[in-house]
């Protein structure tokens, strides 16, 4: 067994649950041990944490937002990430610390090598085999995200931030184009799993068909 | 107006709660502006996070714990604290950063210069002009707190923890002797209070009766 972290990072109504669920049931189909988590969520602390970071009736500055993300990511590598990847089992997860660097760095404008630093002691230092970025114009994104309810406290934040975070997360993948899968995810479902497969086919020694 | 910080720090069951009340009704008969807040808590997003703190259910690793408290203590300051500074008004808080190197670094065992650094980074520096550490010995105090109710999370922490806490306080206080006033906390609520009003007074510029 390889073990193996994969992260999907974007915006909101890119596709990334959709594509999460196809790798999960292509890996499942394929005998791979694997487990499916997220952020912020994944443990029960992180579920109390997503609950109220995801409340529009609260008042959360840059900063706080930041530390409850990370409360959350840290009992995540604890309680989850690290155990599994200790029994070789590949892990997917649903947002990870490049989420906190393109919204709370790139898009609200927190310093980013405080970012790093904290992140790192955090995560002790875990950083992902692999990052699948579904890139995507804040505009069709956020439509998307509407047309499925009522926007919650992060969807409601206006276009210039999005485009921020969007070009945060193309200059992190700029910075780091082996470990970043980068696709358009205006393009099919199908080619979008078929393209992620192929990539995460290669970092398990498996053969890609 | 002085504006003038002043936090209460000490174990639970210490008598931090009424001393805090008397200095409030004192700095009120006097006609001293001021309010009233505490950590976790004082704003909505920390009152959420004090919930999940406190919460004896949840599993919470030092490293979040400690996070935690920093959000909920970041959105304080801004929101709260530093407005009332420059409204040349009397802050009283019920615990700040102390509690965070006592209980997290002492007691839990975090890396307190890694504490010290992301407390600067999320306070902006800010510092109370006064600290009163009710001490009090943890066998008794946590004895005083069972008689209260159903004992919390941090209450249920073994003596030897609470054991490190305290001396964790005493070690900060002889660090800062300017800035903290050590009280034995098992002396009468009334010597206390006027052992607080005296040092009160003096930093108020008022004559302390």
């Amino acid at each position: 067994m390889t073990p193996l972290f994969i992260t999907f990072e974007g915006p909101e109504g890119a596709g990334k649950s959709t594509q999460l669920r196809r790798l999960a049931e292509r890996l499942g189909a394929e005998g791979v041990r694997h487990i499916v988590t997220r952020e912020p969520g994944g443990t029960p602390l992180g579920t109390r944490v997503r609950e109220v970071l995801l409340d529009p009736g609260l008042t959360i500055d840059p900063l706080p937002e930041f530390l409850l993300y990370s409360a959350s990511r840290a009992q995540l590598v604890r309680e989850i990430i690290r155990p599994a990847l200790e029994r070789g089992e590949v892990v997917l997860c649903d947002r990870y610390a490049d989420s906190s660097l393109a919204y709370q760095g790139a898009g609200r404008g927190l310093d980013t090598s405080f970012l790093r630093m904290l992140t790192r002691e955090v995560t002790g230092g875990l950083t992902p085999d692999l990052t699948v970025l579904l890139d995507l114009d804040p505009g069709v994104g956020l439509t998307r995200a509407a047309n499925r309810g009522q926007p919650d406290r992060l969807e409601r934040a206006d276009l210039g931030f999005h485009r921020r975070v969007r070009q945060g997360f193309l200059d992190l993948a700029a910075g780091e184009p082996g470990r970043f899968l980068v696709l358009d995810a205006s393009r099919g479902v199908e080619t979008l799993a078929a393209a992620i497969w192929h990539a995460v086919g290669e970092r398990l020694g498996a053969p890609a068909p």
